[in-house]
């Protein structure tokens, strides 16, 4: 049986476990005060080109995503977002369970545009009644987005500059951000990221470690209390050197990067291999995610062979099916794939 | 520089990291339904005597205490907790930002009785303005206590009666559970405490795992929507196998219980040897954290060769301070320890 | 200057303040457990034919709204309705700050149908992810709709059977239910709509008193704790006989539908008045509440006579504008309005 | 029957009802803005000596304390408050269902000192483990307080100072303010009040209005969104100019002062009267709540002739009880209880 249903499926960078494994009997300062997290931080901080970025190491996506978000929001406050963002809808309602509501704006692609954006917010506060609804007070984008694509840097650059305009933050779920980061024709680096945003995190748990989110406040006055808030949203993790050493292994010698090659490598073999056999594509994603159209009997028929996540019927006989790629994705698996069509 | 400043130093049982190295390119379904979860269930079940329990494994002691917490309260109703309850402090308001009143009552070496808890309960609906009043919806202990103290089986038994007398859930945390169960003297087994509640939890963290801590309702009817509520609470790992593969080795040729033993054996030879030099035992504890009282002079002296927990402030002279084995401690750390006085 | 903004710009019934006049030394009980509040809910069961039911008087409908909510759903539920309902967008946020998410479905003049509903939850629960999603813990319409119209006896019979279903509360926001049930052609008397839901409000602010909301639980087993949950919620008024008086008043001699009636007789005559002098009516509402297209230079016009409430913008030229008559609206004034066209 | 189980038995000041009557079919704008509301503001500021304060109108106390913290607080911080004020225990958990945890502080008589404050939060600094646990983010008091003690002017200076000295907002619950204004030996005006804390309220439901307390902002930029915030808690009345005519009435020709002032002649005439029978006075109050310690037997008479509040039991054979006063109270029924001893 093959395996495509997600990028979560394998464990972590061979170097992470036997950096685990020497230190196992060190004494670690709790909670993130240790020596790993704060080496991991520095190199992070200069990737970014951010000295005065704070950094913070979060245990997985909807946590981070739901501590960055009561952090930042006042009450009564709501965070903006493209319609099929993962806090809109696959959170099980962390970001309302923090007392906030999820303001969605319907997108193509998994993505939204500064005129949206700008349009949204300007009518928002056109609405005479505007003081009786839930205000935009920061704007939550994913880069890649859920349905595999990117931004460009000038797509960024003007997203960030409508927040601006609104004095809102900009938050970037980075939870696959290798992948978007390695992608073939990317205008955006880790910098450009860093600079078009106030606060984003570059994902751990699906691009090279075990676990482990790490949250860049690039706006550092935003990270008021941060530590406090993570607290009280069971977002330390007691042994969290575990965490830092993951992403000190990760942004050594340009890891992160590297390893995130492979997914791009193998998402594009699939998407080539399976075009040239026919198959209709949803959507042209760059990165390691990649979409397509199939009847409900090829469903049952690739059952049989490979495992693939299931994302929407476009209408009563097709599915739309996702093949997601990792870091750790075999080369011949996808020859392996292709060769069913 | 030696260090007893806490139990969570370390990383974890060898075989744990030497299992995960094994296993690093297996592809394994996410949010713990995959093959190890299922097995250290299996595992944790039979250990408790419990084959109709449910077992979900989440990461951390203040979010399990949290989301478990939340599950269990209707809006309106609080939780009882000794008044040197983590939950009491040391979370930072993680029960509050789940919108539930933390009761505390005042305890003795941190534990309640069950006459206590009846007095409360009892005094609570006497009141005429009860309904105005945060409701006592569950009880919460801590075994081992924050004090290092433990209940006898006859203890549990009582405060279970109680909480069964008015229906109301009885909760404990057991993030030092291993260590309960390998002191000397004590009567309670994993199965006694089973029986005499209605969900607890095995702790990992501080008990040879790198992270994560096992939930056990032996009331399966209080695990309804549990998956969705920890979800909603950022408490499923991705990974969850990560968390599995511990558990399904702790539980494995009874190690839970063998590397928790270490833990006490140093515990006893720190409190023997420093009793015999001298030091004012602050209680009498049977586990892994021993508390001593000393001066404040006394206190810079050993800062210069041991890290150790400041507790409180008896009077303007002295401190209480802890020091703290794990499954991890070498009794020449120990013995270096009590050479020092 | 005429009025036609709302339905809540006049004081109250004229009984009721010559009632608080009599009583004003008289010595009450708080927080509802008086004799008004005891008249008017033993005279609202007896209207709804409901003698089982549990009445709560609330003062105003957002608070209304959030509190019978929080009270009806588990963590992680959700509440469904239509994407107009004022939950989904006029209450600041107020159901998201209780932790839950609205779950909106897109409607037609204001309503859903059974079938919409029965596909929403049915295909929730298709989703091999539901786990993850906010699950669909109750129903939330609004009778009469945010856009004055009303649902017939067969479409509420139809809702409450798929709710029954699927096990999911039903519940009806009546802030305007006197105008619903005064309309001329509607088939749903108050015994059909206590019928047809677990539980529901009588609106008293826009329906003739000062303030307050009668909660009625047709189901009485979802009324637990709720007195608690009211006082949590900031819902329970100290003098809670001054709403138990109105509506004791609203519901002696058939008040409450008598009043309402002169909403529908002064909104049909604007509506007769407009269309003959050939405004473009935007849907036929057959309440109190009546919406007429117009363009942009004809709202300038309008402001110089009549206030109105602005509603959306169909166009970049056109207004849809709303009309709205009270139990206090003079028919003298309905005259002057449509002599103005 | 003689009532003197609270001040919230009677209605309002006959001018209010006068003057709802005349307006009733007035038509006013909703929500707050409206003329009444602006003119009892202006009068309410002016009355405070400041001119740049900002004024809302909410519903009831337990609301009135939930939104203003609610606002105020960040994330993870909590209010500071004595052991017995109001938010701690009688109001359900309505600042636990804000997310937000009470920290009280042991007082005396109801209230707390500058130093004990000033210790509470150099300490909290002092933990070490400060930032995993809740910060105090605001001060709390009452004035007069659950027992109905006063501050002084001093006392009030000194607690604002320390709250200066930490950047904590202080925030003055003034319930039951009126009646500490009256008191004969205050040396506390509306003004020093205004002058020594951020936000207060001045109450108006139990003393002299139907409903309503006047949230006075002195310092203006803690009131940002706060309209938002209110309608979010459902602290916003449709009608609200039903709280501002009130308002209105109150703060005209000093009624709010010398209405208050029967309360306290009442009160101390109840004071006097009982200690010349001969009865045990539990604390000396000198506002509208008199409170003395009874043997249960006593008790049991009292039933036959007078309501009364119950307190607590200081022993096993006696009660504390409270006679209070109001507004509205007769001499004569005073007189009727003291004769009854």
């Amino acid at each position: 049986m093959l395996h495509f249903e997600s990028d979560y499926m394998e464990g972590c960078h061979p170097a992470i476990l036997k950096k685990l494994e020497e230190i196992n009997y060190e004494k670690n300062t709790g909670y993130g005060f240790d020596k790993y997290c704060a080496s991991a931080a520095e190199k992070i901080k200069a990737a970014c080109g951010k000295p005065d970025a704070k950094v913070h190491f979060l245990i997985g996506g909807t946590q981070t995503n739901s501590t960055v978000i009561r952090a930042l929001l006042r009450p009564s406050f709501g965070v903006v977002c493209v319609d099929t963002g993962h806090i809109a809808w696959h959170e099980a309602g962390a970001i309302e369970a923090s007392g906030h509501k999820v303001l969605p704006i319907t997108g193509v692609d998994g993505k939204i545009t500064a005129e949206q954006l700008d349009t949204y917010v300007r009518m928002f506060y056109k609405d005479e009644n505007w003081e009786h609804e839930v205000r935009p007070g920061m704007v939550y984008i994913s880069h890649p987005t859920e349905w595999g694509t990117l931004y460009s840097k000038k797509e960024l650059q003007d997203l960030h500059a409508v927040c601006q305009k609104y004095k809102i933050p900009f938050f970037i779920d980075g939870a696959r951000l290798g992948y978007g980061l390695a992608a073939y024709d990317t205008d955006v680096t880790l910098q450009d990221l860093a600079d078009c945003c106030d606060v984003f995190y570059i994902g751990g748990t699906k691009v090279g470690a075990l676990l482990g989110e790490a949250v860049v406040f690039t706006d550092p006055s935003l990270e008021q209390d941060f530590f406090t808030i993570r607290k009280m949203s069971g977002a330390v993790l007691a042994k969290s050197w575990i965490i830092g050493v993951q992403f000190d292994v990760l942004f050594t010698d340009d890891n992160y990067l590297k390893i995130s090659k492979n997914a791009i490598d193998t998402a594009m073999a699939i998407k080539k291999g399976l075009l040239a056999k026919g198959l209709d594509m949803y959507l042209d994603s760059p990165t390691n995610q990649q979409f397509f159209t199939v009847t409900d009997e090829e469903v049952k028929r690739i059952q049989t062979f490979a495992g693939y996540g299931f994302m929407t019927k476009p209408n009563e006989t097709h599915s739309v099916i996702r093949f997601c790629t990792s870091w750790a994705t075999a080369m011949s698996d996808v020859d392996a794939l292709i060769s069913h069509f």
